[in-house]
């Protein structure tokens, strides 16, 4: 692969290599293509490393529906440098070490100005295949075929184009794999506990995996869009020992998850395989003394919110949903446990601003605060791609970070 | 009647008149009672003025299951004076103004010394017919007959017995008949806007009465122990005023509620029968561009309360759960829309802390910031109480005070 510089390649289209996907769930296949200059609002971005996340293998692995696009370029997951960018575009240059992100932040319109939410009113959350202004490809095969993007971002390429308001410029202090885990997952876990469950010192927190009895399937199979709570349950962890969290409770039929977790605060384990005839939401609400403070739903199965409310306290008990339910199953809920005082809410890449909180989340690491590194089990070279899916299906990785080869 | 006094009646029974629910539905029958003095942590009230709340009513026609309790002595929105109090007590004495209110406030225990809600795990909420402590009456027939007490506040007589932790001191500057409006249902509107939704200045505003189309069912009949959302949409929509929304839609079947709503500040109105074809959510998201950034539902109904939710704002919508769903059907949430930025929360007493906030109602009263007297709609005395009740199921007052004789 030729090296590319900015100077050199800004206005001009850049050959280089991607990691591409021709069939739902097939091999990628690491092809030459071609990567259009950013249009206006635009920047193209150098990737330096990505990692993969499960909504790339949900959406990979759709083999129907209006959201079976193909060939496609997956990856959302990454950290890059500016290599140019268009017209219009002052928040970067090139050289800026960069966060592509699919939660988009344009900073103009009232849900961004606002400090209540996260939302975005211009760009809100579309599954449009391609760019968000003008739903066209920066992506061609050398066969001139239009290769798709992916969550506006597409990292598995040496070059992608994003919408600046899908970027997030960080400093360049922090190493570039530890950055790479901000622009989704760490992101969405972290800021569940911070900023939409805001808990505090001394609280109790329970954080439902994958909990239901008998429920023998991979928590790969239940994602849809979801905003990455892969292994969120240790992320929220880490965000509520962070606030100081008397108990942190972890709800999983998998008990390897105890022994990793303890790494990440969780304090207690409860397998609903071994909870015997109680329910689980019992069994929380005795080592809690009345229920947790928050409870945290990371899978997206309507029965597993319904524990994690049931197990939440009265009085102030409040619920996280993180997980996208699959099935469309309406989350039901005993009014009368909500009149007592308990409240019920969601959030997507955890109620955080990508501009505004993830530089924030950045120092926390830098710091010595956040604990990062404990999530990259695995490093691959770009060559290797496939073998990071494999990892992430067997269950064998947290966070396999993909260095380019570049 | 006799006019006891403190220092002659402390330690002994007294004789006075009681409005007394003998069968259900039935006019209450004034006789002659027999209260007996204050036990331990217990308070005798000499009520001066009461008034009649929809949860009253709802128990009065109550004529089956474990809640259909008779003869009994009802009402639980008042204010009185000391006569007398039980040992232990140092919090009021003989003199002071106070309400009784249904709402426990121990102060002792971690939910009643936290900020973050308003339970209280000692008393908890208990359909205990009589006293909290020792689940025993203070009220006699002149036959030896036992009376029970309602709410733990049984108002409907010349001299109640309270436990402490339903007792709320007020100052004296504040006249009686509006501090009686404070022990119930305008506390529960005012809290749930200030306390639970905390409504900023700008917000837009949705609260939902008698919403769905076709619905022909009196407010009056839906309610179960309901912290009295009677008129909710009105006390709602006060409270809503006071914070400074810029957009309060009432919703409601009954258009007359818009006239008398505009006094407490509602702005538009929403007749759910004459909306079409179009969802109320629809013509509620058009008026606010997006949603309203508050919603409450005050009947209890769990489609009402959909409707609420589906009317709420992406982003930070939140929806406000006053009613009690009589009929226990769960609030079905499309988890999509909780996952988007929305939240759902319930209150008991509007998340008030009665000893504490109720004297804060209290100022805002005298400052002139809350209208209470627009809520009092007719006046009786005791002896024509059976007329209040009239005046309610026919939907003809808002508050009606009921002057006791004395």
């Amino acid at each position: 692969m030729e090296n590319h510089r900015g100077s050199v390649t800004a206005g001009k289209a850049i050959r280089c290599k991607a990691a591409v996907s021709r069939n739902p769930g097939e091999a990628l296949v690491i092809e030459e293509i071609e990567v259009e200059p950013p249009k206006s609002w635009e920047v193209r971005v150098k990737i330096l490393c990505t990692s993969l996340c499960h909504s790339d293998i949900t959406f990979w692995k759709m083999s129907t529906g209006p959201f079976a696009i193909f060939p496609r370029i997956f990856g959302h997951e990454a950290v890059g440098v500016v290599e140019s960018v268009g017209e219009h575009v002052k928040e970067v240059q090139e050289g800026d070490l960069v966060l592509p992100v699919f939660h988009p932040h344009c900073r103009e319109c009232r849900d961004c100005k606002s400090q209540k939410g996260n939302g975005c009113s211009v760009f809100g959350y579309r599954l449009n295949p391609d760019m968000p202004r003008d739903a066209t490809s920066r992506f061609k095969g050398m066969n001139g075929e239009v290769l798709h993007h992916f969550l506006f971002v597409s990292s598995f390429t040496e070059y992608t184009v994003v919408d600046v308001a899908h970027v997030v410029k960080i400093s360049s202090e922090i190493p570039v794999d530890k950055a790479c885990l901000l622009s989704c997952g760490v992101s969405t876990g972290i800021g569940a506990a911070w900023k939409v469950a805001d808990i505090e010192g001394g609280s109790t927190v329970a954080i439902f995996g994958l909990g239901a009895v008998g429920l023998a399937v991979l928590i790969t199979q239940l994602h849809l869009f979801n905003p990455c709570p892969n292994h969120a349950l240790l992320i929220v962890a880490e965000g509520a020992r962070l606030r100081g969290a008397s108990k942190i409770i972890g709800v999983d039929l998998n008990p390897e998850k105890f022994e990793i977790g303890k790494t990440f605060g969780v304090t207690d384990f409860i397998n609903p395989a071994t909870c015997g005839e109680k329910k689980v939401s019992e069994v929380i609400k005795e080592m809690t003394d009345g229920g947790a403070d928050y409870c945290f739903e990371c899978i997206g199965l309507a029965s597993l919110m319904e524990d994690a409310f049931n197990s939440n306290r009265e009085g102030w008990g409040k619920t996280v949903i993180l997980g996208v339910e699959k099935h469309g199953t309406p989350l039901a809920l005993n009014t009368y446990l909500l009149l007592r005082g308990r409240s019920v809410t969601g959030c997507l890449f955890g109620g955080f601003k990508p501009k505004s909180d993830i530089p924030l989340l950045a120092e926390k690491y830098l710091d010595k605060e956040l604990n990062l590194d404990g999530f990259i089990t695995h490093e691959l070279s770009f060559q290797d791609i496939n073998k990071a899916f494999e990892l992430l299906l067997q269950g064998k990785s947290l966070r396999c970070i993909i260095w380019m080869d570049n």
